[in-house]
């Protein structure tokens, strides 16, 4: 059993093999501070390699998913003094590109639950999750550019999400628009009426993620998250080896078993 | 004119310069066999050098496109003998991803004609298809992880196909859904009501291809299908060179002569 | 202030810092000669370092925004003497690719309106704009397939603008299309019922350029067009360099100052 670490700026729970991660600094519309950064860090470092936990839900407290990084951070950084090595604000950027890139290779499922406000890094979130769910009256956005500043560490995975066609318009026009818009852009996969609604649609997900084998799904991820680096080949190389190892391991011995005797396979039964 | 090979698993016909090859097990709902596995790729190394054939459609007998890997074929390969150099399961699986190349990266136009079940190897057709047409109520699906095994050849030629946003969250639901939600996705180009107006969208398409020209339809593929891997000036350095090929080439000569002469080019005369 | 440089083929005006750049050919329905890319070359590259210029406007007199490349330049060509070191096919063909890549890259926000004949290096042309906005009718086609030729240097930016599966259709096809199904295709980003709300769509686009930074506008269509081809490590590492000099620099002086005095910053001001 994994022990999760402290998270002083998120509420975080596990229940029936998926961990809820909520953002909780309501006040600051749940600004990405470097503390929250850390705390989502630290806590999918920690479970990197426990295959109980099926999902990660991230959300924001208040009614607000994360308005995006926080001012009082980038000041901070602004005036701490540069050295010969290392420069407070280069360091302050990367953090981000950092944290987005472990959500975005998390061997778990991850699912954001998007109301309010959607801003730079909490845009950047939505961009990294494997199915994203947003309120029809979210509001998304990329300000940075309204304050002399490029979305940096965010670009490149707006580019990844919805393809450079309609990134480098929002781009250049610092794009603001609402969930329906999001999910004609397919930076979300759905979007609902209504709080109650979303909560109706993570269930559905969830039950959808619950039947598939969670090693067999980590490994799928990965192939996924690497086709666009590696070459072709030595990609279905890789591939063909996963498959073998899956096959003869203990997910593909129980459901190629459990197919055959007609029954749910292990991983499938609800707590 | 090209010898075909013998194709015990499909039945093949050459009509009017399209090569129809049709799944043949239709009592095991086309399930994509080592044998119909070998069928296509002997069929498309035996055409591709053929230019008087300019497109081959894809479609299975008895109501099934195709419903994925053969359970038996799978069991055989685990139950065979690894040795310090070969592993059975690994080239069992690799062999799908060489299929799904040779057909993607076919220099002739290639069809699906999709209707019913279109799963693991079949969804994978689907996805290096040039057109891709599906009934309304076609079957899709990757039913690999609720077996406890990644979809592992096929999971690259899905987000080529629909791109790392849909794929991920197609990857970790293992995604089922119908002909719609497939042209919704874009993972197929139409959809169609019925059987009758997927032949006569055939019959469009087909008539689209025949204007262009054979050499620089094949050509055109093969810059396009090297964009994603390439230096982008290499690849416009042998674009420019292809297309001085075919400029000074038959087709040029032909086409631009047939252009002046305000009359249909010798390759789009039907016959 | 930049000088511009001498465009015979193309009538081009400064107004409020938007460069509007009207292709003049009408009688050959704008037809891409030599003498127009080069008109295009020379013009942008004059405004590379012009950061007062926020936005270059593409359009065609009179009804047809560009009818692909001059058959008489292609005759040249074609008859001009090959040498051991050079072939005037190639180099005429390359040049496409050249324009191409320095409208795709400009430091500026570019945006092309589109009316009537969209072909060849016209479609190009849409593919490479950071925005583009057509009128329903337009007509868009990429022809040279049915006169023996590949659209070689316009090909790499069709599966770049649209991705593969809707490109290799278009390709094997010979795609024609309309305004309505090129907005369905994500070609362009706003379909528009007839020429005055063609205007009143770029009036609004412009309004929103106005108000971001025009270096900060620069670096990050920079990070974005850099995405497809850099290590993701390198990517990020690179973007938080740029964010560091922004934040340090002028506009991120000037844009963090007028957030937190509730003004508009000096960029967003119309002249």
């Amino acid at each position: 059993m994994t022990t999760l670490p402290e998270t002083p700026n998120a509420l975080v729970e596990l229940r029936s093999g998926v961990l809820h991660f909520t953002f909780n600094r309501p006040d600051a519309r749940n600004a990405m501070s470097v503390g929250l950064l850390n705390d989502l860090c630290n806590t999918f470092d920690a479970i990197a390699e426990d295959r109980s936990i099926r999902a990660v839900v991230l959300r924001g407290a208040g009614g607000n998913f994360c308005a995006g990084g926080d001012i009082k951070d980038m000041a901070s950084a602004r005036q701490a003094p540069r050295t010969q090595h290392s420069d407070p604000v280069i360091d302050y950027s990367r953090a981000f590109g950092t944290m987005l890139r472990k959500v975005n290779e998390a061997p778990q499922a991850t699912i954001a639950l998007i109301e309010g406000a959607v801003l730079g890094g909490g845009f950047g979130l939505c961009c990294v999750s494997d199915v994203a769910i947003a309120v029809a009256d979210a509001r998304f956005g990329l300000p940075e550019t309204g304050l002399g500043l490029p979305p940096a560490q965010i670009a490149p995975f707006v580019v990844e999400r919805v393809g450079l066609t309609e990134a480098r318009r929002l781009g250049v026009c610092g794009g603001r628009f609402d969930g329906a818009e999001a999910a004609r852009l397919g930076l979300v996969h759905f979007v609902e009426s209504d709080a109650a609604s979303l909560e109706a649609r993570l269930d559905e997900v969830l039950d959808q993620i619950r039947r598939c084998a969670p090693q067999a799904n980590a490994v799928t991820k990965r192939i996924m998250l690497g086709v666009s680096r590696a070459d072709p080949d030595d990609l279905l190389d890789d591939a063909a080896r996963d498959f073998a190892e899956c096959l003869r391991g203990d997910e593909g011995t129980e459901g190629t078993m459990a197919f055959i005797e007609k029954r749910l396979p292990n991983w499938a039964a609800k707590d």
